[in-house]
């Protein structure tokens, strides 16, 4: 290696669009540069466009990653043992996250976890748990890492400015055609969730027609960046890989994903959802050495036991929550409207469009167009005929839960578009399609 | 062809990011839309990024090209007949246009040409003309197009916003690495000579280690494109390819480079100066169908028969200039101070820094740093020995007209460092390269 120069920022653009290799010192210079305010967003967007066509290699990737996480607060949980992290690249109807901390809890690892507020379609995880009467995702440092010592599970929504360089970016990105570039998704995902703590993260990495991964390849690829940006970092990283070609379990809609949530935690869940869920436990378990048919026998071990269900019990009442909700989850508030989806043929269900499922509970009121919008958590949409299922003429295919009819005929439109029947039993995609550690 | 699409920018920038073809249309919502200040910089840098590495057609640089001469307004020369227009990609001591514009004037053709004022080492040809007492740049349209009908030449300084989308692009391409890229400075040229008028335009292609095309491929493949884009936007051009090794002619400044324009129009100019006009209103000639070798027999006869000179002063006249200064050129002011760069070993000029020399002239006060910035027309630099002439220690290599010391030092020191001595006869290169029609 040579000492380091100090080049300008026309020379650094220069380097990536003649394809060599940024160092992590040149990153800095970039990318805390424009989060300071003084390299101007033309700049970076002509570097963005060099990086989507040259590329980046696994170390520069890695390296980007760690500058971008540093470029705000990053959360210390060095207090807390075995401390585990899940990401999941977005889905509807995944309330992964409601079932699978409270089981990773159960197994003894720690989740001090950071969520976001969902936006466009249905809530994030903060929203969902929020249908809890009384529990909030808003606690002081110290609660939070005292929480998740004593119970090993606590979960907040997004207060800290963690990697601002990675909203910077992905604004620019996003109206500069440079969203669409492996390196520029991996670190954008892992900065966050390194700046986040934890040291050991599984990720979900879905795949198909409703993903951002189109194809097995792109999310394999996706799955071994983030994996290997994790392991130059020193944590342990493991990904599955899943089919999102119909959302998850039957409910999509607040109230209705935290019933769903309840149910399976007590043994009884969608098939679907719990194999989901068992593999995520897996995964994070074998990252901490336990050898995988042990792991998965703890893993069921917590849903039929009731183990993760008195986890999210606790985890409810520590955070204010009414934790009679968690046993009686019937007292949600359901919203009382209900319409169906009438099967107008015979057949089988061929494919359910999972974001056509989103908007409907976007425009029922159940997501939010804009940051800080009050959403309806009560309402939501019940998927009765999934892929490969068999349907009559007249049956229904989905049910729809509305408040006085709001958004009504527009989510009815978009699930009739969505769910499509024809003949001909469909091959059901499988659910996990690979892993990569 | 299908239909016209109205694009957001975004999708426009993808098109090229994925090495698609802009239609004129779409550089039209790009670079109009940039000039009007409605794309913002950030768009167009990633687009610009995009184009350098992905490249453009021969009819996209053309399109792109016609869409930035109609970005503002554009020269109507259409009373005149025969004109003819000439541009150098720029050369230090290049006072070419001093002596070829009265050339051409003389064969007959109208010249009828805006003129840049020097940013950087040496002044422009309009910095230069001012060095001789009472001449102006400054002539109203009808003067101008009046002069050039009746003399044949008139040359005034910028004061029209030709091509505003030239100045917008380059500010951006030269603070994010996408300069050096050859459709963006093939359209760059041409759209301020597309929107100067004139019907026929001839090109000085610069080669060399002090040009910005370092190899006779690229500035052939430049010469290509400009002549590709004067073609399909109906104008007749034609290209030489000279090279760019060392300063033309031995004076660099401004009143010494009228000095020896002068001398050249009395045919007895420096050899490399002489033929390169010469061969430039060759090909001015041939652009109108004359057969070369009695263009060539015209041309030179217009340096032996004082026809050029005699259009020199009566352009300087009918421009308020004292043409008594065309007679007696050494009337011209030239700073009293002198100073000499002596040999320190015998043998063989090896190369002679043209860069060096501009920087010489810059720092003695010839030239600006800034717009608007006042200059010494006096001061300058002679090269009293060139490449392959033979040298003993202790001889003048160069001589430095310095006014009151002012940059003596710095001026001596660059031409110090850029003139080179050593053993062996160089193999001068060629000055002709080759041309392109």
């Amino acid at each position: 290696m040579s000492a380091p120069v100090a080049r300008s920022i026309p020379e650094l653009i220069a380097r990536k669009r003649d394809g060599q290799a940024h160092s992590r010192a040149e990153l800095e210079t970039l990318i805390l540069g424009y989060v300071r305010g003084e390299v101007p967003d033309y700049q970076i967007s002509a570097w963005l466009m060099a990086v989507y066509l040259r590329g980046m290699s696994a170390a520069e990737t890695a390296d980007l990653t760690l500058v971008m996480a540093g470029s705000g607060e990053q959360f210390d949980l060095s207090s807390l043992q075995n401390t585990v992290d899940k990401h999941s690249t977005g889905g509807v109807g995944d309330k992964t996250s409601l079932i699978l901390t409270p089981m990773l809890a159960a197994l003894g690892l720690s989740v001090a976890k950071m969520s976001g507020r969902g936006l466009a379609h249905t809530g994030g995880t903060i929203d969902k748990l929020e249908s809890i009467p009384g529990w909030s995702g808003t606690l002081s440092d110290e609660a939070f890492l005292k929480q998740a010592r004593d119970i090993g599970l606590a979960l907040v929504g997004q207060s800290k400015d963690l990697a601002p360089a990675d909203g910077l970016l992905y604004a620019l990105r996003d109206v500069t055609a440079t969203v669409d570039c492996l390196p520029l998704i991996a670190s954008s995902i892992m900065s966050k969730k390194l700046a986040s703590g934890a040291q050991t993260i599984v990720l979900d990495v879905k795949v198909g027609a409703g993903a951002f991964m189109k194809t097995l390849d792109d999310g394999l690829a996706l799955a071994r960046a983030m994996v290997d940006i994790g392991t130059h970092a020193g944590r342990r990283v493991r990904a599955v890989l899943t089919g999102m070609d119909a959302p998850l379990g039957r409910f999509a809609g607040n109230s209705l994903e935290v019933q769903e949530a309840v149910a399976t935690l007590s043994g009884h869940g969608p098939h679907d959802l719990t194999e989901l869920c068992v593999a995520l436990a897996v995964e994070a378990l074998s990252a901490f050495g336990e050898e995988a048919g042990q792991a998965e026998a703890r893993a069921r071990q917590t849903l039929q036991g009731g183990s993760a269900l008195a986890k999210l019990r606790a985890f409810v009442a520590a955070q204010g929550g009414d934790p009679s909700y968690v046993d009686e989850p019937h007292k949600l508030d359901v919203a009382p409207g209900r319409a169906e989806v009438i099967a107008q043929t015979g057949g089988f269900v061929q494919a359910v469009d999972a974001l056509a499922v989103g908007q409907a509970v976007l425009v029922l009121g159940g997501g939010r167009e804009r940051k800080g919008q009050a959403i309806d958590h009560g309402v939501g949409v019940e998927l009765v005929k999934k892929p490969g299922e068999a349907v009559q003429a007249g049956e229904v295919l989905a049910r729809i839960y509305h408040r006085d009819g709001r958004g009504l005929e527009a989510a009815q439109q978009l699930l009739e578009n969505g769910l499509s029947v024809g003949q001909g039993q469909p091959r059901v995609p499988e659910l996990i399609l690979g892993r990569v550690e």
